[in-house]
């Protein structure tokens, strides 16, 4: 009871961090950076560090965890696997069209791509997390994937997830820093303390506390799903039923 | 016996990431950046990175994965607790001389400290390592600290270690990326992919997974070190004795 208890303190205090940093990232974005549009100009960008914080960060930390939900695990786990599935393949859409308006608005300014520690960090999380994505569909969602195969693949897949997560926070740390240093400047330069730097630094510090809460729910073996009875997987059952 | 194997090939990498860590590190400030001095110039900066990356990440890592060795495991206990400690002592100090490195630096130069998101991360991650120092030492060290509490303190330690590891990621990802844009300019800008700039971004990819490394062999529950029985704890044999 006291382990289902503090999972819920952490899970509560997840879905507020995660709605703490949409919030913030997108304010910082429409009130300070002259809000958004897609034709190649300055507002174009300001999608790529929203569509990033929501999808690479918020919705793939919430997709990661929904498994650890106590309510979840007396229900059959076909539907649950549906919903993580689909919820991290709309942080991956997210994530993707979040790298288009950075490339695209780079392009339209004759800007090189690829070349920042930030960009090398950012691209790898999302190549990773592609991987992940197509390998967790095709290994625990194919019918036709075996048992030994899903329990083979199950600790890999959960370590891949905190590891991608870790590669998605040092790539909007270095990322938020950039930006600042790029148009914080004239009178108002970054080292001056404006407004929109400490929003922005705390826009940095609540990502980075969302990742730890959302790693510690992950690291937590007393709040894993028990593993199913085969009764209850599905159509796992199905194919156990065949392969015997 | 697999899982020892596993271990040593996880630990084998770890240290092989770690040292080239620390290679990378000097060789890109000694080689590019004009090495080192301690007088408030560009070299006295310089130890800035050496520092936090030798201390803050692959000391740090390498001490916090020190238990995890199955080789300790048959031995008295109170050795490795104390070279465990000293290990993570060394790296607080290395890390402490870093900060002063760079506030030195700039405050020659006349350039406000503690303003950026990397600054921000970077104080979060060395404010929380000399706290969670203290607490491991009373807690863990003190002969008087009762065997109850460093019951309850164990998994607090070993989480709060991960965390501060993820923090030191992002500090240091930020901060390469960020000196970079100072330094690489006019002819050779960081975005023409000048050696340096490849040399130091390849330095952060190494970063991050040494990090990588050391958080998958903390979180394996098979590679943690068994609950020593109360006769090879060392002085913990005399506190339950006075207890009872």
């Amino acid at each position: 009871m006291r382990s289902v208890v503090s999972f819920y303190i952490c899970y509560v205090l997840c879905l507020c961090l995660g709605l703490a940093c949409v919030v913030c990232v997108c304010v910082w974005n429409s009130h300070w950076r002259q809000g958004f549009a897609w034709d190649g100009s300055n507002q174009q960008f300001n999608w790529h560090p929203v569509l990033m914080v929501t999808g690479l960060i918020v919705l793939y930390g919430n997709g990661a965890v929904l498994y650890r939900v106590p309510l979840t695990w007396g229900q059959n786990k076909l539907p649950w696997k549906l919903l993580h599935a689909s919820l991290m393949l709309l942080s991956l859409i997210l994530s993707i069209l979040g790298l288009c308006a950075v490339f695209d608005f780079h392009n339209a300014k004759s800007i090189p791509n690829m070349y920042s520690l930030h960009s090398w960090i950012g691209i790898a999380a999302t190549v990773l997390f592609a991987l992940q994505w197509a390998v967790g569909a095709a290994g625990f969602l194919l019918p036709c994937s075996p048992v030994s195969l899903r329990k083979l693949l199950k600790p890999v897949h959960v370590w891949f997830g905190g590891s991608i997560l870790v590669f998605s926070i040092a790539a909007c740390i270095s990322g938020i820093n950039e930006k600042l240093f790029f148009v914080l400047s004239g009178n108002q330069p970054y080292s001056s303390f404006p407004p929109e730097a400490i929003f922005a630094n705390s826009l940095g510090v609540l990502i980075v506390a969302f990742g730890l809460v959302v790693l510690k729910i992950l690291s937590n073996h007393k709040w894993q799903r028990p593993d199913s009875p085969p009764e209850e997987t599905g159509y796992t059952q199905v194919i156990q039923d065949e392969s015997e």
